[in-house]
């Protein structure tokens, strides 16, 4: 029986509070035994299900989002758990935890604190299911990288790079002799939920997938019965759900799922939707349907079950028109990645990978970092992790640092058309002209105030602010290089 | 009275007769004489109208498209004029002279002859209407481009970079003191005309813009009433129809002329395919609508008066898509120029404007070249002409000679999904990775052929045979650069 996890007494604000239960092995105690605790701070309460460990051990995790004393009671089926109750203080969150992440607005991410978040999202989509040597260079990598929001599946990937069998699967099994549909694998969740742990404490979202197309029937995660789907999502939400860096991603490229329909992806995100009791954010990735304009078919994100928009498409462009059209924050993290695959998506320089950061960010959206470097021993970060070698994510700290220095709620400043600019009106300003180089530029500043303005490399990296002061209509002269963005920041009212 | 073309008694093929007859400068001849010819080959009969040149001179032009003898019959309602009549001979066309340019079918253009003809067109939107020693280097630097074709407007132009008063209108009269709405200027048609004939001598097709935006009102030709609009088409057409180096381009960003509702297009469409002897192509050119792939507006070039698609669009990526859904050859002849302009549009390196190039060509379209750079005496090429500064033009002209040595009538290979491919199936195949950089591509070719392979790096521009032979599925290595294009050409069966 793993220790890992005890029954705390002092449990921190958004922490995870986990009570361990010692019941019966015997049948099949994950389809056989139903439990569920009740937690109650003052006048609230908050439903939690239980789920079997392995090894006769029950357990019921819980985030608390509130500080104070919180009650709990335990009801089963099974007469040894049914009754078991206690309380735990919820004291102040640590300096680094700042909550679930939630949804501000149509444009923005918020961490439930309130202090700002924009994803700065990576893609490894098998890293877990790779060898403990692999993983914590994964980790190592991640933690001296921009990325706070990682891709990664539950179940393992067959597909060009990523043919090799994991040591554990979700269910009980393999796939010489079949998996046991009604047994789960706690020793490969024990792996699942340590990883997600690490993420957490450096500061990095699992947007975790769920269900995904590299399948094939290798193994048939891709194709189980809705049923068995739905038995699968409650165990993992009662599993995962206390941990706060957890995001739901319903599928990656779930057009190419060809045993799924539309149906069933409305019912799993229903039963993610009524299961989870904190709400984690839940979106769904598209594959293909991506390629034409006159026919663009992606999910409808404006079902009310979907809190963002998750895209796959190559282009930032349509950015701020989606977020009209889905009313969310967009979030397009796959738009190719670095590297040199001989597949279309899997080849993009890093000049182009930098760019589609820059592109999507001041459109307002959000974009997803991926590399894929032909590798001796096929380690693509993409798939399984390991080491970055690109020159883009460099850029994207350069990025986030731009940001980090900007208002935390900007909008896409629409009456600037001619090149992607965000910003908030009257104090500050950042348009981004990627591939375009112009001579020079007429930035229209209000008249009424004084700007400081950067010229900012955004691929060189640099910042050179222009001598004076600027108002009004506003001639830029530019190095005619691609790449360049022009920062205008208003001078405070002191200042001036 | 001008003295330039004369009433031969012998045309070649596709050239230009004219006949000359002095009439009476009294009252307005433009507005009272009614004139047409008969034009008789053996059985067959086509009528073309004449038009008043001023000085009392009236002429009535006819492009013979048979060889042979060719009668005429003069009809007016000007005495004077009616009945004249006369033969002339038309003799095989001269060696550069392949005729009109036709459709083929829903991908490809061909001279009447049978020739290939693949549109590479350039844009100097208002070179007739700069001085003529502007407007001969404009013609010295086409004739050693690869252009073979080139948007032009007819009436001047109002706009950013271009706002000197020309020396002559289409009608009479001026900015300052108005115009003469019922009064052509012969002196402005003659320039035109000679400047048309020097593009014919070039080999290059003149897509002659019937209207345009760029006015707003300073001269009034964008807001002309429908009888005016009708009154200037049927003038024009009876000048400039027997060229055969004419395109009607019904407009330029015809979606930005608000004086100006889709029935007025439809209109103008229809009063030129009625009015044209010839049946010059026809299509019209789109503005604004084209930044959003959710609302994609442009001109129906489904309708039956429309030859071609003429599309303003910054992408190459839905060209296949618009073929099959027009049904018709696909110009992207305006996509950003090469250049340094602030605005959007004019500020692209020569890469990407290559780069587009090679895209929409392998998708199975055309694309148009323009170039914007600054200039001190704001001479830019793609609204006055001048001297080419960019590095595109020459790859253009590499990516002419790579087609020209292909087979005639390539299609999009669609089964190649992941790189554009246009070829012949069995026999030939040009793909091609634009920004990409593959490590490797595997190229499925046919088993039961052998191919010879090359590597094309078409910004450096060389081509590089691999050694050997190669049949089915084919590992390619790659240079791992963008730019890269592959072909592959079948071994003649006798070389296997």
């Amino acid at each position: 029986m793993r220790e890992a996890i005890q029954n705390f007494k002092e449990v921190e604000r958004w922490g995870l509070f986990e009570l361990s239960l010692s019941g019966s092995g015997e049948g099949n105690p994950f389809l056989d035994i139903q439990l569920e605790a009740k937690f109650q701070h003052k006048h609230r309460i908050v439903k939690a299900e239980g789920f079997y460990d392995g090894n006769g051990v029950f357990k019921i995790r819980f985030m608390p989002d509130t500080e104070g004393t919180w009650t709990y009671s335990v009801s089963s089926n099974s007469a040894e758990l049914d009754g078991a109750a206690g309380s735990f203080s919820c004291i102040p969150a640590s300096s680094e935890n700042h909550g679930p992440v939630r949804i501000r607005d149509v444009s923005h991410f918020v961490y439930e604190d309130g202090k700002a978040y924009r994803p700065f999202g990576t893609t490894c989509y098998a890293w877990t299911h790779q060898d403990e040597e692999l993983q914590q260079q994964t980790l190592q990598t991640l933690s001296v990288s921009p990325f706070n929001k990682i891709r990664m599946c539950v179940f393992p990937k067959n597909y060009s790079f990523n043919l090799n069998e994991p040591d554990f699967f979700p269910f009980v099994g393999s796939s010489v002799e079949g998996f046991d549909w009604t047994r789960f694998n706690p020793d490969y969740f024990a792996n699942l939920e340590q990883k997600i742990m690490e993420l957490q404490k450096l500061g990095i979202e699992a947007d975790l997938i769920l269900f995904h197309p590299y399948d094939k029937g290798r193994w048939g995660f891709d194709r189980m019965d809705a049923k068995t789907d739905a038995y699968y999502l409650r165990y993992i939400i009662a599993r995962l759900g206390a941990f706060r860096n957890i995001w739901w991603s319903l599928a990656n490229e779930f057009d190419f799922m060809t045993e799924k329909t539309m149906d069933d992806w409305d019912r799993s995100f229903r039963i993610v939707q009524e299961s989870d009791p904190y709400q984690h954010l839940r979106s769904i990735h598209n594959g293909t349907k991506m390629y034409d304009p006159t026919t663009l078919i992606v999910y409808d994100h404006t079902k009310p079950w979907v809190t963002h928009v998750s895209m796959q498409y190559w282009e930032l462009t349509p950015t701020n028109a989606w977020r009209k059209l889905y009313g969310k924050p967009v979030v397009v993290d796959e738009c190719c990645y670095e590297g040199n695959l001989p597949q279309r998506w899997g080849n993009i320089t890093g000049e182009d990978m930098t760019a589609r950061f820059w592109d999507g960010f001041t459109r307002g959206g959000y974009v997803g970092h991926g590399e894929t470097f032909l590798h001796a021993e096929e380690v693509v970060w993409w798939s399984k992790g390991g080491q970055l070698y690109g020159e883009s994510p460099a850029r994207i700290a350069f990025l986030q640092q731009i940001l980090n220095e900007a208002p935390a709620c900007m909008e896409s400043i629409d009456r600037l058309r001619d090149a992607p600019t965000i910003g908030v009106e009257g104090e500050y300003y950042l348009q981004y002209f990627g591939i375009h180089r112009p001579a020079y530029r007429e930035l229209p500043l209000p008249s009424d105030r004084s700007f400081k303005i950067d010229v900012i490399d955004t691929w060189r990296m640099t910042v050179t602010t222009l001598e004076g002061t600027f108002s009004g209509m506003t001639r830029i002269d530019m190095p005619g290089t691609p790449y360049i963005a022009i920062r205008a920041c208003v001078i405070e009212k002191g200042e001036v």
